[in-house]
């Protein structure tokens, strides 16, 4: 049950000029899904990703370093859901390569200009001879305009594909970033989510590449949690074409780079509520505020210990103001020496808590009528320091559970 | 629905030499609900405790800590259940040092000689009132055999008392230890849990109660979650009467201070477990044991990574074998430089992975009858150290969020 996220408008998403995109039904786990996507990228195209932090990475995340750090020009992405070729050892290793490799043949490249991408089941063996029989009919179907189409081709229990577009005027020219993602559980991304693509036209060195995706990842996709649970999968890739016809962009701080950069801030920002939005079972959007932390880290810190609480999230599903839990959050979140007597915490605009206690004038009704909303703010000051940080969230419903207790039958 | 867990006998539950327990029902939150508890420990009595390390600890903890810090010898417990007193600035440090000084009042003793414990709603005012109205009949209620009542006295969504006893030889005489426990959410204790007490006639120098107290709760109380939680009023309590007429234990490492060690060890473990068993909406007993890990916190790291998952607990729920969910767990735990190709894992008595890869001759059938019995233990093995470490837990299922967004109304 999606809050406040509607399917995207195919019109609203732009074409990048060098991106085609087709899909296909390759049955990779269940028939009549479209399952599979190869994106064909122009030749001069810049790649640049942040992958998961998670141990047992899968083997996709595995080879898309290898390409990306040692290959030649990436020109196309393989990506299937249904099926995440994590914790597959060894043969998962040979089957990502061997996909890669299949795909490689037919467009004429070499194997390592190929970026391999799965979500779905963990420790299932992937099906790469019906991958293979899929590609033909994918390459064949692939335009630029086919957007939409691609993020329907990455969903796994979303309810909802996830696409935006944003369009800013550099150097005269129009630019177009266009971007999807998906992920709906295993969601707590750690550099980046399980998957998020964007592509540009911008014309941008591509040096400053790791930079952008990086600078966008924190500030989108390193900023939400569904569940807690970081994925093995997490990749979230940026692709300059270069042929929006402006000059290059060649220093980060320069005034084109910073209208590229808030841009593409944006668009991923969307993105990733859009996945929280869309989180397994929800029905609230939870903004966590954190002010007056020593350093953004104690503030992140914070944060997530409010936003992975299943007390404090069962509470917000029930829109019932026991905030107490929110305040037994702040005190676990592991800061040694925070004074719960500094501590002040505000529900939307009701003010709840001052100086570590319940305020005398607090109604709970106020609170109750803040905490019923779709879209809901929860603010704490630490009061120790100048830091702010935000996270968002969603609630914990008994639709979690129904989900992720169904998610393989 | 508890796992495997049923209401104590309480002709198996031995009274201790020196302690008498009164409750009754002071309308706390709840009429017509045995909400109020008074122990009465004989003169001589030495007590030892360990509570929350949250920092938004309550109220009654930090008067427990003072008390037990400064004041002389402690002759009384006052109990209540309903409110935390916690989240509740000064005025809630004023209202439990009332209740304090209420009931040394009555039994002639000074505010210092009475430890003060809540559990409850957090963040609600304390009703001092009621509580000191329901002192009188809690006191002329006291007898030695009322551990039962006592257990029943601190519940608040636990669905069964939970009280055990040990009895020991030692010297010649028997000693008994006697402890009750309470708790089904808000469970991730961190030194202790929200609450603990355990009372011994034995003989031991009061200097090594501290040490005693903490040993048996790291072995225990530290050794569970639920939802990872950690509570605002965890406390565990140790008091012993010395009045089982044997010679005293003075030393640590003596014959009779092991066989002491060893029955409180085992009482703590089974009151813990019997946390878990009756976990919230529990309807599984997981033991989640992780070795080979370098040293004893890696080790516990990722034991309570994979306790925690919220989508390894609803799995398990489902009693589906989507075992890759605890490959991801291992993987988020935050060991920087875990290799995947190392890891090893087992279902009761099914190997699943070795070396990071699902068995070639894995069969899913017979993991899933494994993952069908009420107690179900999951094995890691990290192969890279000797450190073993186990904790336990409970699976996740929609009685959880239930009674999580029904808990207040």
């Amino acid at each position: 049950m999606p809050v406040q996220l509607h399917s995207p408008d195919p019109a609203q998403l732009l074409p990048v000029a060098g991106v085609r995109i087709g899909t296909t039904q390759a049955g990779v786990r269940k028939a009549n899904r479209r399952d599979l996507s190869v994106w064909l990228l122009a030749p001069g195209t810049s790649v640049a990703g942040v992958f998961t932090q998670n141990r047992f990475c899968a083997a996709p995340v595995q080879v898309c370093r290898e390409h990306l750090q040692h290959g030649p020009e990436v020109r196309a992405l393989l990506i299937n859901t249904g099926n995440a070729n994590a914790g597959t050892g060894a043969d998962g290793l040979a089957r990502a390569r061997r996909t890669c490799a299949a795909l490689a043949d037919q467009l004429g490249l070499a194997e390592q200009q190929v970026l391999p991408f799965s979500t779905g089941v963990i420790m299932e063996t992937l099906p790469v001879e019906r991958i293979e029989a899929g590609l033909r009919a994918a390459i064949d179907a692939a335009r630029p305009d086919a957007w939409l189409e691609a993020a329907q081709a990455i969903m796994t229990t979303d309810t909802l594909p996830k696409a935006a577009s944003r369009q800013v005027t550099i150097g005269g020219k129009a630019v177009t970033l266009t971007g999807i993602a998906k992920g709906a559980g295993m969601i707590r991304p750690n550099m980046a989510t399980m998957l998020g693509f964007v592509a540009t036209d911008a014309c941008v060195a591509p040096s400053l590449l790791p930079a952008l995706v990086k600078e966008a990842a924190d500030a989108s996709f390193n900023r939400i949690t569904v569940d807690g649970d970081t994925s093995t999968n997490d990749s979230f890739l940026l692709m300059a074409t270069h042929q929006a016809g402006h000059a290059r962009i060649d220093a980060l701080d320069s005034v084109e780079a910073a209208l590229l950069r808030d841009a593409l801030k944006s668009l991923a920002v969307e993105l990733a509520q859009a996945i929280v939005r869309d989180g397994e079972g929800a029905t609230k959007f939870i903004t966590v505020q954190v002010d007056g932390g020593r350093d953004a880290a104690e503030s992140r810190q914070v944060a997530y210990a409010i936003a992975h609480s299943p007390l404090v999230k069962t509470a917000f599903f029930a829109s019932d103001p026991n905030l107490g839990r929110i305040l037994a959050a702040v005190g676990y979140a592991g800061i040694p020496d925070l004074d719960q007597s500094l501590i002040d915490m505000d529900l939307g605009d009701v003010a709840v808590v001052r100086e570590g206690g319940r305020l005398a004038n607090y109604v709970e009704a106020e609170a109750a009528q803040a905490m019923a909303a779709s879209d809901v703010r929860v603010r704490v000051h630490l009061n120790r320091g100048a830091a702010s940080e935000t996270v968002w969230t969603c609630d914990f419903s008994e639709d979690y559970v129904r989900i992720n207790a169904d998610y393989r039958s």
